[in-house]
């Protein structure tokens, strides 16, 4: 009967599957100017665009990261888990689009706001997803260091929509902030997560 | 000789990686307006259409999470088999196509009555798939409570068609009941699923 | 050090990974009409195309179908496997390219004729994988079935080239006698491939 | 604890799954020319961009492989490896926008040395990625045969750049050398990267 549950591993490949999906697809939505358009022109047309691809393409990854991490906690797949992961990929999809809407229609100030608002939903689903697997069984997922990363994390997110008003550099710096944290983790946390791994 | 035989695990790590596509895929259909439109307008025009793909997220989704507990049945993997799931991945594929007829042409009556028809499909080669295993050797793949959601989800399907003509909201409600119901299972069906899992 | 040598499964998956989206993306190829279009219209434009899809779709299934049955031959992966693999797969992605010619430019003689090369090249390349696998020291695939199969297909999609200028749904028909085919396997060739396998 | 910690074979299916959708959304770039142009016409137009389609796919499929002898050396998935493949993935991903830019701007000489600079990063990626595995412990991936063939690569794709302006043949040349390069390895390269594995 057992082999009728859903395995970790299994949702593990489908979400892997998706993600990469989703950090590959965004390259499709760098705009190539039209003809009419001088060279010159045109490459630095797209080199904005090329950052907000590069900043998507780090924030997809730093998912993909710690939803390995978070997983091998997973004891049980139940019903809930399944639908919350699955909630957590449709917010996380919304970051191409918000990707998207700023490549279309320039890097305007609501166009930030509006891409810093697809970066603050998956950070909300992975709450809850983080949620399900501590009801379901599982550890908390990690020490208070990681804790305290994601709810900075969070609050950098949420600044960057009103600060989008003011300068669009500052909303994107937030942005970028978040990235940069979880790119280079500081020594406490470093050590934290790599030395028992040895 | 045997290793000559195509292994459940093989057709539901191909049926994965489609569904993975289509249910992805689906944000690349979130138009963004041009920049005529202001930005106010803008999200409007697309409060709708992100309506729409999370219901068709939500569709795809189910047959995923469903998928997996009808493969778990099936003992072995005939030609008719392969080619019946192949069938089923066709129908699906047909859920972004009716998501983009409405995304382009708006949510008019004929567009949700065409997305009730390509919800319909899939539902009914899911049944067509469902017998091929019963065919080919597996048990029946469930208990009356999830032959009884299947057959209310398939006339819920049906009924949205002309009902799209009345009233479009009605018809998408009639669609997202499906959804509603396949998310939050009833309390028997719940325990008839998941107490012989643990 | 036979770890640095590549498994025969790692080169299946990644032939699914790319199969998989091939037969999906060809879904973002039913161009959905203009809103001046009716309704009616727009369907019965759509029609056509929604027929080559399923040909296509049909056509990539057949090769996923056969990919399996073939790759479970193969002993050892070597580098010029790996490229005919590779080879065989830059052709097949070339049916999505000539359902994209007919849903662009309409079904003409040569958007017809165009995507049976487009049939051909496939079939031209797996004889080179299939050769590839020989060499390698795998058995030769199949039985005279499979093979009087495979020679009758190449012969099929080569005459539906000069046919598409006397008659398109003639050629069309080639193509999809190729599908039903393979869909349908002839009494000898079902016992001869299914028998021994149970 | 250990369970904690990404296994390369984790790594590399999402690796495979990346590339195995570089290299084939490519495809959606070969733009079939509107109604107007005659067939003939529109075939000519399409050639060279088929022909640079050719090129990325054996670039990407070239890193495939590679990336496959590469990771079989890893023996402990560190964070800073996570990442420099994440970055590799990302810079990979420029092959498609290289080949978009070309498709739609036409070959120019602007485009080709474009094309190269998307060459180029990858291959500086590639070597950060294998100091990341030197470093965490795997062994020098390859003997002097392989790394001569890496310098001669670079070089190779760095002299496209300014020869562009020169001659496009000749840089399209130097990118086509590389790739004939890794198709056909030398006999010495051979003899070292196949007989120990046999």
């Amino acid at each position: 009967m057992s082999e009728r549950q859903l395995t970790p591993n299994r949702l593990e490949a489908f979400t892997d599957g998706v993600i990469a999906i989703i950090i590959t697809i965004m390259v499709l939505e760098l705009k190539v100017p039209a003809r009419e358009v001088s060279n010159g022109e045109a490459l630095i047309h797209t080199l904005p665009m090329l950052f907000i691809y590069l900043l998507s393409f780090v924030q997809t990854g730093i998912y993909w990261v710690n939803h390995h991490y978070m997983i091998h906690e997973v004891k049980r797949v139940t019903h809930g888990l399944l639908w919350a992961n699955l909630f957590f990929l449709f917010t996380l999809s919304l970051i191409p689009f918000g990707t998207m809407w700023a490549g279309e229609r320039g890097l305007t100030s609501f166009s930030v706001a509006l891409y810093s608002v697809c970066c603050v939903l998956p950070a909300v689903t992975w709450n809850l997803l983080s949620n399900a697997i501590c009801r379901s069984g599982g550890k908390h997922v990690a020490g208070s260091g990681r804790t305290a990363k994601q709810v900075l994390s969070g609050c950098l997110y949420l600044a960057a929509i009103p600060t989008a008003y003011f300068s669009r550099i500052a909303a994107i710096a937030c942005i970028g902030a978040v990235a940069v944290m979880w790119l280079i983790p500081p020594k406490e946390i470093r050590e934290l997560s790599r030395q028992p791994l040895s």
